[in-house]
């Protein structure tokens, strides 16, 4: 296997912004053609309901289906996949999903209200989503973790029904992911995938109820009728390329640094990895582990992809302009991995997740440390939040004025509606001033 | 005048949800060469900056601006402005800014953790956006109100830098926009509108700074760069026309009924006014109140295009099947002029405001009640919610294992690791196993 040469930056050069830009840029390219794929496949689903549906799954998934009720499992279907599952693993699956569970608890938000003195009462009533789709893709990339993290928060926020769609390519499904829907309590499995599958959750089928939300991760079929029925029904973020940004003070052992990288490395080529650290001579010692490392990886070519194409190793004068850079990045994951991490954090403003501490390797999260392993990428964690029981909860305000209340506000709002124009408004308002 | 006549739906006729789905259809025509010309001003702006800037504000708001700083107001400008307005109306533009300000207050989320037995930390941290960019129509649609519904939950969720960009026709500036803005404390004013105001915002030029959210309403041309700039910021939603759904017993006063009904009638022709009752001679009362009070109507021709093209009013067998309707059509606006309103609002679930009683006027929530007058349109309260503090906050999670926290985890995270075929991340995970 051939050296790799990640890029080296160094925070103290008069470019670096302008070569942290670059080595940043991710952009997505719009493929016209896929656009206008998923926009017929959409409208056809729309149009023909099952049969549409029956239709591109036997083709797309070349399976022979001749009635859509055939595409849906049975709850006793997942129950046998998950008695199938070795002990071991099913004990792993159990632990994660009690972990993500408990923690999901504590994100629930609550409807709230106060009582002004005039009798009037203001509030925010908090309601699940009726039904959500969660979106789990089929083949290799099939993930029960994936299953659980999207699942489990939408059941806690107490949404009603839960519809899982995955594909059956030639008819194979993945038992483990099978046992994570039976053990997250999802409602109903199709084994439908693509944007037909994506069509059918927004506008339902004679066989596939219509769902107010979709959510999970999926190829550029998936992304693109995701965005194309957002406003019909909600949508989670459509996530770019995984990513990971470590912080290491030169004191962790190279090698988990360089497992951590390889962790994220791994995903896909197009993932990123890059470590800053305010000693030089780490630096070099994490690119030994490396390259020392990586003949014993099986997934060595994604890996060795991954760095050599948007990996970095980054010095900095000190740890404070190390949590500059890492606010600049905003980056999906960050690993705190020095000896005072807490004070780190403190100065840390913009990240999906952050790992505290040279312990709290970020693969801990992706599986089973309780927080989601859904995160927003490519910076959005500026203005953007981990997937949690709040995205399956919605808001409703809520307004009951008393009649002393109206006939006080009646007034203020008469003066702005006529300062706007609208007399409508302004009259409405004015009926409920009192006159006695 | 000529008499309006409103459809009239029953909830008993066979077809009721066909015609109920026809009456609601909203369809946002997208228009390519919009899209088109957005696309090249923003491209402008972020490769010419200030210059593209100037050029496209001189061209399309007939200005004779020579450099980009004098786009930017002074806050002496902005509390001149203040000085100038009547003092009614300033009192009532104060008194509003307090209610919604004391409404947000309750809105705040809050960074919250706990620890696990083996001294295991999880939780999450919460931040304010760093900068965010508000968007204020000029001309006719500018709306003090607007400005005050945006910009106070940006400042209460605690951002430090709120800019705020509106367009000056011809040199022209609504002041009671500009009081308003002074007001609510936004930090930065640029005269600047459009597509160029958004892309400004988005990449920054040399004047305008970046931001990581872009709120408030606008144009075709403005709603369209807020989509193609989404990815790079964060934006709010893209509203459809404004609806108001009113539910009536028949013992509300008619008069106030029609009243609440050209209030929403009046915003524009495609706003959307439908009564539900389970009185069919108070329908007929309503339908007379109208063509009694439409005279005297300043804007009576919009409103008659609205309430004719997409006016109901809808006769139901009794209040629960009224809720039924209403939790089918997710209305922005949603009125219980009833009896008993508290009852009848738990069986809602998909609303952006509702509004108890009958004293409770939707225009008092669009002005003064506390509660924003920026809520969900098109049936999108079945999956989102009203604008909140919690939309300028967002949430970083935070995971810090202890030595025997990460070591437990890490035998878990191993197990389902190999099952997903990642085994960087189950090494990862199993340096951090104590094997003492």
């Amino acid at each position: 296997m051939p050296k790799i040469t990640l890029t080296r930056l160094d925070a103290a050069s008069a470019d670096f912004n302008g070569q942290l830009d670059r080595l940043l840029a991710w952009n997505e390219s719009e493929d016209l053609s896929v656009h206008q794929r998923v926009l017929e496949i959409i409208t056809e689903v729309r149009i023909q309901g099952d049969q549409a549906l029956v239709d591109y799954t036997n083709r797309f998934d070349r399976r022979t289906v001749n009635d859509a009720a055939e595409l849906e499992l049975s709850q006793d279907q997942l129950k046998a996949a998950f008695e199938a599952v070795p002990e071991a693993q099913a004990k792993a699956l159990q632990t994660a999903a009690e972990r993500i569970r408990a923690y999901a608890e504590h994100q629930k938000i609550a409807s709230w209200s106060y009582t002004e003195a005039d009798g009037t009462v203001l509030g925010q009533k908090i309601t699940p989503l009726d039904r959500v789709g969660l979106y789990v893709p089929g083949g290799k990339a099939a993930y029960p973790s994936s299953v659980l993290m999207n699942a489990i928060p939408a059941k806690v926020a107490g949404v009603p029904e839960l519809i899982m769609v995955v594909p059956a390519p030639k008819g194979e499904l993945n038992q483990l992911v099978l046992a994570a829907a039976y053990i997250a309590g999802v409602d109903r499995v199709f084994t439908i995938g693509g944007a037909q599958a994506v069509a059918a959750l927004a506008y339902g089928t004679e066989t596939v109820p219509p769902v107010a939300k979709i959510v999970g991760p999926g190829n550029i079929y998936v992304a693109t009728a995701k965005k194309l029925v957002f406003g019909q029904v909600g949508i989670d973020m459509i996530a770019g390329p995984s990513e990971i940004l470590i912080i290491c003070d030169g004191k962790t052992d190279p090698d988990w640094i360089a497992m951590d990288l390889f962790s994220q490395a791994e995903h896909d080529e197009n993932a990123q990895a890059i470590l800053i650290s305010d000693d030089q001579s780490f630096l070099d010692a994490v690119d030994r582990s490396i390259n020392k490392l990586l003949p014993e990886m099986e997934r060595a070519e994604i890996i060795q992809a991954s760095l050599t194409g948007r990996g970095a190793l980054i010095r900095v004068e000190n740890l404070r302009q190390a949590a500059e850079v890492a606010n600049r990045i905003a980056p999906e994951h960050l690993e705190l991995s020095v000896a005072d991490p807490e004070a780190l954090c403190e100065q840390i403003r913009h990240a999906g997740a952050i790992f505290l501490g040279r312990h709290t390797a970020e693969a801990l999260g992706d599986y089973c440390a309780g927080p989601n392993h859904v995160l927003p990428t490519s910076g959005t964690a500026r203005f953007s939040s981990p997937l949690g029981v709040y995205d399956f909860q919605k808001r409703t305000s809520l307004i009951n004025c008393s009649p002393e209340g109206s006939s006080e506000l009646g007034k203020t709002a008469s003066i702005l509606a006529r300062g706007e124009g609208l007399t409508a408004h302004a009259r409405s308002a004015e009926y409920r001033i009192k006159t006695d």
